[in-house]
C-alpha cells in the first residue's frame, strides 16, 4: 500500500501511571483506514517538554500526518502547546482568534480569565483546530494536528480536520473465523500470504465458551482481491472440516 | 523519582488498523507503578522487522527493561523472535527448553507439529518466560521482555516475569474531586505543584450528569507527602465553596 503515512502522539502522565484507560487511538485508528491514511505507530510519552519535542520531532519528519492527543487545557500540567512550538522553532502567543472562539464558548458578556487566556497561547503560525465542544481550539502546524485528551472533544477535532486532509484509497477488510486453533491453518495461511503479498493477512486466535478458535483478517485496498483471498480462506477451511 | 524506568513496545497490525482495541497496556501500568517501576513509553507498531527491530533497540537503549506484546505465535505474521534476536545479533534456533514447554502443554503422546516447534523457536541466550495458560513460552534477552499479545497470556507471562525485576519505591497515589471546571483552580495547582516538586500533580476535566469537574490526582514515592498535598487541596476546595 502507498497511501499517505500517519502517526499518533498521545501525551499523558495518566495513561503511563496506570491510572486512566487511552480512549482515542481505537477511535483514530478506525477512521483514518476508513480515509485511506495508513496509522504506522502510536506514541504514549509523559507531560516532560524535552520528550515531547523529541518525539514530535521524530514523527513530523517520518510521516505525512501527526495527531497528537493531551495537554493542551489551562493547568500547570498542560504543555503541549509550548512544546509543539519549541519542535517546530516558533513563538507562543495569545491569540485573537483563539480568544473570539473562547469568548464565544463562554458567552459574549463574561471576561475571559487568565486560565481561559491559557488556552488562548497558540504557536506562530499555526491554523486554529474547530472545538464544538467547549470551545478551547486545537491547533495544527506544519503536519502537525494538535488536539484535545478528553474523548468527546477530541472526536470533534478529528471531525473538523479529516475532510480536509491528504488521504489515499480506503483500506477494505474483511475476516473469516475458523473453529481451529492457528497452528492447525499456519501453513496454508503462510502460502496464500505469499502469492498476495499486496493484502495484509493477519491471524488472530480467541478463546471463546470453551472453542480455541482463530480469525483471520484480510485488509487492503482493492476491494476484488480481499474477495478472492476470503474465498481462497473458505475454500481451506472447509477442505479442513 | 529516580525509580527503574520501563518502555512497551506493542507489536500488531491489528491495533493500527482499527481492527482490535489494545488490552495489555492499562494492566501493564498499574502494575509496573505498583512495583516502582516508572513506565515512560508505550509504542504500537506494525509486524515490519525493520521497524521492530529498530524499536527494540532504541527502547531497550532508553530503559531499564523492555516489556513487548503481540507476534509470538505460529503463523507468518508472528515475526517477533527473529527481529527481536536480530536487535540483539544473535540467532534463532528451536530449543529443547522451550519444545518441552510445548509437549508438556499438548500432552506427551502427542506428536509436536510444525506449528508448535515454530513457537519454540528461541533467540540464542534468552532465557523463557513461563506460560501456564497455553504452554507456548516467551523469552527474555538483555533487558528485553518478549510476551504474547493475546491478553490472558500477557498477564499470566508478566506474573511470572515481575518479581525478578529490579524494582524500585512503590508510586501512592491519591486523588480528590472538584465539582469545578480545570480553570478556576489552575493557579492554585501551579502553586502547590511549585513548592512541591517531588510529587506529579495531575488536572483531569470530566464532565459527569450536567456536572463539569475536576479530578487531581497526586502522584509519588512517599506516603506523607502525598497526604500532605491532598490536605492542602482540600483547604483549597473548601476556601472556593
Amino acid at each position: 500500500m502507498t497511501n499517505p503515512t500517519a502517526a499518533m502522539l498521545v501525551i499523558g502522565d495518566e495513561i503511563l501511571s496506570g491510572r486512566t484507560r487511552e480512549a482515542n487511538a481505537y477511535h483514530l485508528a478506525g477512521r483514518l483506514g476508513k480515509a485511506g491514511i495508513d496509522l504506522r505507530e502510536i506514541r504514549v510519552i509523559p507531560d516532560d517538554h524535552a520528550v515531547i519535542v523529541d518525539a514530535v520531532r521524530a514523527l513530523s519528519a517520518a510521516h505525512t500526518h501527526v495527531f497528537t492527543s493531551g495537554g493542551i487545557g489551562p493547568t500547570h500540567d498542560d504543555i503541549t502547546a509550548d512544546a509543539v512550538a519549541d519542535a517546530f522553532g516558533v513563538g507562543v502567543e495569545v491569540r485573537d482568534d483563539a480568544r473570539a472562539a473562547l469568548q464565544a464558548a463562554v458567552g459574549p458578556g463574561r471576561t475571559l480569565t487568565d486560565a481561559h487566556l491559557r488556552m488562548a497561547r497558540i504557536p506562530h503560525g499555526a491554523a486554529l483546530i474547530d472545538n464544538r465542544i467547549s470551545g478551547a481550539p486545537g491547533f495544527r502546524i506544519g503536519n502537525v494536528h494538535v488536539m484535545a485528551g478528553v474523548p468527546a472533544i477530541f472526536v470533534a477535532m478529528l471531525d473538523a480536520v479529516l475532510p480536509g486532509l491528504e488521504s489515499g484509497l480506503p483500506v477494505v477488510s474483511d475476516e473469516l473465523r475458523f473453529e481451529v486453533g492457528e497452528g492447525r491453518i499456519a501453513e496454508p495461511l503462510r502460502d496464500l500470504a505469499a502469492v498476495m503479498p499486496e493484502l495484509s493477512i493477519g491471524s488472530y486466535p480467541f478463546h471463546d465458551a470453551g472453542v480455541y478458535g482463530t480469525n483471520i483478517v484480510v485488509r487492503g485496498t482493492d476491494p476484488a482481491r480481499v474477495r478472492v483471498a476470503i474465498e481462497r480462506l473458505r475454500a481451506i477451511r472447509d477442505a479442513d472440516g
